[in-house]
C-alpha cells in the first residue's frame, strides 16, 4: 500500500502481491486500511519515499495505533510492526552535491501546516547560530510560496551570502535536478515539495562541481587524532 | 578499499575484485592510495559505513583532492567521483526504536578531536532550545568518557528528565543493542563509538516497545491539511 507515485517506483520489484495505490492526502485512510488488514492477520507493507522514519509514514502508523488502542510488540499478542530504514532524501541530495554533510547538521521542514511558523522561525535562527549545515524540507508548495524567502532572510542574519547552497529536486528519480549556488542567489531556482535545500555551514566551500563541508574545525587535518571511519 | 571491519561486512557481495583492507586510523593513507590508483585510470571503490556522506569518508576524499590539486568533474579531464548514498547510522537506529525522527532534528558528534568542545556545547544548548530531536554521534570512546555526561546536563537545562532516549549500538549488525530509556537514566547503559543516542523532543512519547515523535505540533492530527507522504 502506498501513495501511487511511490508505489509506481517499486513496481519492477513486485511479483504477485496485491497492490493498493491511492492518491495524495489520503495518508490516514491508507494507514487505517493497512492496520486493519494487518490486525486481521495479513502481512502488509506500507510504502513511503526516502526513509519512512524521517518525515515519513512510520510516525503516523504509531500515532494511529495509539489513537485506536491497538496493542503493539512482538512479545505480546499485539501487532508486530517492523520499520525498514532507507536512504533519506537529504542524504541522497547530499551525495549528488558532493560532501555537504560531513559535520553537524539540522533538518527543518518549512511546512507550517502542522507546525506553527514561529516554532519554525525559532529553529532556523538557532540552527544558524549553532553553525549547523541545514537541510530544508518542503521549501515550497503551490500554496506556500513565501516561507523559503523568509527562511533565507533569517539564515543571512548568521551566515554569509556567499555560503554554499545545494538545491536538489527528485533526487535519484526521473527529472532529477541538482543546482549548486549560494545564499545570495538561491531564490533564483525552482523548488517544490520534492526539493531538499542544503545550506552549508561557515566552513563549507565549493570544489569544482561539488559542495564540501570539512570534517573538522581544525585548520590542519590531523589524521593521527581521528577515530572515525 | 576500506577499513577492515567494513570491508568484511560486504565480502559476501564481492567476486573477483582486488581488496585492500586496512586498519583503523589509516583513513588518510586509504584515501591517498584510492585517489592515486583512480588517477592512474583504475576504478576504485572506497567503502565507508552508514552513509559515506554523513560523518564519513566522502568529505575527506574531496579535502585531499583540494590539498593535492587534483582536478575534478566529469566534463573536464578531471577525476570522476560518484558518491553513493546509504542508510545513515541514525536512520537505522531510528527504525529500530520506532519513529523518533518524525519531526525536525539535529545531529551532533561529541568527538572533540577535530572540533573544539565549546562549539559542541553551544550546539547542544541551541539544539535543545530549538526543541530538535537530537542524534548524538560518537558519544564515548576509550579515551573520551565525560562528554556524554556533560551533554546530558546541557540537554536537561531545556528538556525534562522523562524525555525518551534511544540508545542503539551496531545497528543492523551482529551484536546490535537497542535500549529505550529517558534522559534521567541514559548514563546507566553502555555506549561506545558505534553507538548513536537519539534524544526525543518535548513531544516525544513511549508507545509499547517504541519511541515516537509526533509529526506535528497540532494537538489534533488534521489529515486534510497534510501535504507530505
Amino acid at each position: 500500500m502506498g501513495y501511487r507515485t511511490y508505489v509506481d517506483l517499486i513496481r519492477p520489484l513486485l511479483t504477485d502481491q496485491e497492490v493498493v495505490a491511492t492518491g495524495m492526502r489520503q495518508e490516514l485512510d491508507r494507514v487505517e486500511l493497512a492496520l486493519n488488514r494487518a490486525w486481521a492477520g495479513e502481512t502488509v507493507s506500507l510504502v513511503s519515499s526516502g526513509d519512512a522514519g524521517i518525515y515519513g509514514m512510520a510516525g503516523l502508523v504509531l500515532e494511529v495505533c495509539r489513537a485506536r488502542g491497538i496493542p503493539l510488540g512482538p512479545e505480546s499478542e499485539g501487532l508486530h510492526i517492523t520499520f525498514i530504514p532507507g536512504v533519506p532524501a537529504f542524504a541522497a541530495a547530499g551525495s549528488l552535491l558532493g560532501a555537504p554533510l560531513m559535520h553537524d547538521f539540522a533538518a527543518i521542514s518549512l511546512s507550517d501546516l502542522l507546525t506553527p511558523w514561529d516554532i519554525i522561525e525559532k529553529r532556523l535562527r538557532l540552527a544558524a547560530e549553532a553553525d549547523f549545515v541545514i537541510n530544508l524540507y518542503n521549501p515550497k508548495s503551490k500554496k506556500r510560496d513565501w516561507q523559503i524567502g523568509r527562511a533565507r532572510e533569517i539564515l543571512l542574519e548568521n551566515r554569509q551570502g556567499s555560503t554554499p547552497v545545494g538545491i536538489v529536486s527528485r533526487a535519484t528519480r526521473e527529472q532529477q535536478e541538482v543546482t549548486i549556488t549560494d545564499l545570495n542567489r538561491m531564490l533564483d531556482y525552482p523548488m517544490d515539495m520534492q526539493t531538499v535545500v542544503i545550506v552549508g555551514n561557515s566552513r563549507s566551500f565549493f570544489l569544482g562541481p561539488y559542495m564540501v563541508t570539512p570534517r573538522g574545525y581544525s585548520d590542519k587535518y590531523d589524521l593521527e587524532e581521528s577515530e572515525d571511519c
